[in-house]
């Protein structure tokens, strides 16, 4: 098996800085984790809220701490930082290769989409977002590696795409055709699911989004790892 | 202008795990930075020292430390922890939107090329490895950023590629020929590099290998920022 991983993310039209920080960290004992926050608000106030929470997690993620306990002590922190005035939403997603599983922490009120077995499920259960009072819980879902297990995480500014029209963009539906069109693409998904809001949101999108989407994939005989990254520059 | 980058990545042939250990983080002033740190021997001790040294680094990128504090701290670091006994190649390469500059830390034997204005260069100052003594320096180099300035950064598997035939690989040859042959594209780079080591190898790398190459690109009139990663798993 292989796992793919990719990501696409924009900020709200005409903000210096999208209010979302993706980061991602190797896991010290096998495995990649990736960590999705979108900040309250959005430009620089909402982006230091997020790189405090996002900075916690990959931190602790590093030094091998589950992923649960990340995300309480991600909220914990930004609580006696910021005096539970200000919350953000939190995602972890992460390829454990000790466990041999997909495990998926969410406190954000968007849900994330699971493809296993061809059937495609919302990970949708009541949750808090992180910062706003002591002992936030996080949902977290756990499933073995195998092969066609795909998740997708997103911010919210995905799904509330479209709203200044009175539309929402339906992510569900969206990955229903994705998968009847064919194999799982990381890449081509991520960037079919982003530009799907940018057409709703006229190419001016109404809040930060991001959308990460995680594939495992068959073996293809190769050894060799990447990582690429792209940034448009001011 | 748009920066990109990339990376490709093997582990010595028939041990667990690579010892080299790249990690990417968002720095809280604007911009990435790119930690690549080769840990002494190969396999399990390897990662876990290049893990020590690494996980510093990019906690303290994360924090808004300068990159070389950050070398300096991840030497000591290492220097404390294992009482100077082990030692690392560190390499740290940023985009820093703050200053509008590329910047450079090397504490590795390895050269790191650079091309600006079509011109090649290796900037193979001499440098000391991490953790063996306290007070360890990096060498740091910083050029601002434009159009067609490009940095291809490695561990020593790179250029020992072929040792076992008595040959070795000219990386600063192989960027000639890339370059002569057309415009940048980190993710080709990375992959050819890679594959050129690895066909001198026979397919059975002598040592950990990572390669990460970062171009600085005209701006295509895209606003997205894309991330992609490929882990092959057991």
């Amino acid at each position: 098996m292989q796992a793919q991983f990719a990501a696409a993310k924009i900020g709200k039209y005409a903000t210096s800085e999208s209010g979302d920080t993706l980061e991602m960290v190797e896991r010290p004992s096998g495995g990649l984790s990736f960590v999705l926050v979108d900040g309250q608000r959005s430009g620089k106030s909402a982006k230091a809220i997020s790189n405090i929470v996002a900075r916690k997690a990959i931190s602790l993620l590093a030094d091998g701490v589950r992923d649960g306990a990340v995300a309480r002590a991600a909220s914990d922190y930004l609580y006696t930082y910021r005096g539970g005035k200000v919350m953000a939403t939190l995602n972890i997603l992460s390829v454990d290769l000790l466990s041999q599983t997909l495990v998926i922490v969410r406190n954000n009120h968007a849900p994330v989409i699971l493809i296993r077995d061809k059937e495609i499920q919302e990970i949708d259960d009541p949750v808090e977002p992180v910062g706003i009072r002591k002992a936030i819980r996080p949902s977290i879902h756990e499933y073995p590696l195998c092969e066609g297990l795909a998740a997708i995480v997103y911010t919210d500014g995905l799904m509330y795409a479209g709203e200044r029209k009175g539309q929402r963009l339906d992510v569900t539906q969206c990955v229903h055709e994705l998968l009847e069109a064919g194999q799982p693409n990381p890449q081509e998904w991520a960037s079919y699911l982003l530009n799907q809001a940018l057409e709703l949101d006229e190419g001016r999108p109404g809040d930060d989004i991001s959308v990460l989407v995680l594939c495992i994939l068959p073996y293809d005989e190769n050894e060799v790892r990447y990582l690429y990254a792209r940034m448009p520059l001011k």
